[in-house]
């Protein structure tokens, strides 16, 4: 049940109305790799780290058995950054800053004991890249990616080569309506899945997701929690836990049926509810199966109808 | 499983981005009372109408058995009338011009033969009349009240008084948020049950519905539909369909559990989903038994996970 993470690796200067920090470990990779791990043995990363990212980060990756051979280390220039501020109802943010770094000349390297990797998850990178890492594996059993706005505005026909690749894209609402330039969800997944993806994730933050698959649509709730501590790394804990699950499903000899899919978008809506109890990656750090188990299931009664 | 529906009865003057139309049935007590039709014999109305309300609008009433004893006839002036203009997206609309005609002098007398009402759902009015309603019969089985912004600003104290007879609030997300002034759906929904309602129903919009009841939540789906012809009269069909259904459920021996009300939310968001297909009450008007029950499967298929 080999799993591929590719992505950033960051650090991230986070405010939210409750705290600031400086040099949070994230990056979508982290975030997906991190998720999965609950799911797969040895998740794979592929992703780029400076000189700057030390062993304490490193062993973040190695407690939870992250296979980490793919994560280059290049000495010279500094780990990926990103800055941003949460709006006080923590469902829009502003990005103060990004400072690149050794992420500017990435180009990921897919190492030979990858090639095999039978789930991908292709986490929000620049399209070029996504399809470059492609290029380097074997056709995997089930290829997952994501995206974001500033892709479809400044890389559409790249992101469109990439689409024709994947088997299952997860984006956001506003993604979806950019992409397809409709406002309504069923026209625009209609749109996009002619794009490519056979499957389609609409994500809608405090309004759970929808998921398209095959000719039926799923409805999948939101955890209503009280409190949200920091939103980072919800979106790329949805997708770890989604692609985690469907490898788990599958070494069981599950098909990957449509019943599959719609409990892996239900794990990768329990990770995500996980992931902004706490800062960071420090929640998706200290999880236990029995939590996992207890949240899942009550996603399950959330919306739960007898015959 | 008599059923009493209180509210306006009214002339609508709409505009959708697809559409224009003058002199159009609606109100809240008419979509209740339509709704609810399809799940009780003979729901009673309570409510006004001007001089100008002809024969052909009463016909539509008698069509589906609305018992229109307590539809008061104030030969003294206009029927109320609203003009309203629908924006783009559906998802939003500004009030043109409100004339309160009859509506001005209102107030509700409840027909001797409605006081053993057991279903009481009281449309959007000032909850002044809602409160005057209920001291004219007895202490129905279950009191259902449906309330707006308008009314949370202009007439707080008057509301609050309202809430404290009310079982179950039907509001949407903005309401819940200004009614208990806490932005989070959750904790919003704790401090409005604190003022009377043991169950409360928030409405999303396009992303469903929340019902809390005891001490769990429910989240309904939303219906994807494709295309939105007129949302007015959407909310109150839901609460037509909702009260009508528990009505029914009760009729059939069946306790008030909280699945009863689970189902009973999916049955309000099948009338609503069917209300806005068409113009006005036109969709309401037509419905057969077995257009509804495939609808409500439909609605259950949307978020069923297999256990």
């Amino acid at each position: 049940m080999s799993l591929l993470a590719v992505g950033s690796v960051a650090f991230d200067n986070i405010e939210t109305p409750f705290e600031k920090r400086a040099d949070v470990l994230g990056g979508a990779a982290t975030y997906i790799a991190l998720a999965a791990s609950y799911f797969v043995d040895a998740p794979k990363l592929v992703g780029v780290v400076g000189a700057d990212f030390g062993e304490e980060n490193l062993q973040v990756f190695k407690a939870k058995k992250i296979d980490i051979e793919g994560l280059q280390v290049d000495a010279s220039g500094k780990t990926f950054r990103w800055s941003g501020r949460y709006h006080y109802d923590m469902n829009s943010r502003d990005t103060l800053d990004t400072q690149l770094g050794v992420f500017a000349s990435f180009s990921p390297v897919v190492p030979h004991a990858y090639q095999q990797s039978k789930f991908v998850c292709l986490g929000n990178i620049d399209p070029a890249l996504q399809k470059h890492v492609l290029t380097q594996i074997n056709r995997p059993k089930l290829i997952v990616c994501d995206t974001m706005n500033f892709w479809i505005e400044s890389k559409l026909n790249d992101l469109k080569e990439t689409l024709k690749l994947v088997d299952v894209l997860i984006i956001n609402d506003g993604e979806a309506r950019l992409l397809s330039g409709d406002p309504n969800l069923v026209k625009a997944a209609r749109l996009i899945r002619a794009m490519g993806p056979k499957t389609l994730i609409i994500k809608k933050g405090e309004h759970g997701a929808l998921l398209f698959h095959g000719d039926t649509i799923y409805s999948a709730p939101a955890f209503p929690l009280e409190s949200i501590y920091d939103p980072t790394g919800a979106g790329d804990s949805f997708a770890g836990g989604f692609t985690g699950a469907l490898a788990k499903a599958d070494a069981a000899g599950e098909a990957i049926s449509e019943m599959t899919m719609r409990k892996a978008v239900l794990y990768g809506s329990t990770m995500a509810s996980f992931c902004v109890e706490k800062f960071g990656t420090e929640r998706l750090q200290e999880l236990t199966p029995p939590e996992i188990s207890d949240r899942y299931q009550a996603f399950c009664a959330l919306s739960k109808i007898d015959e």
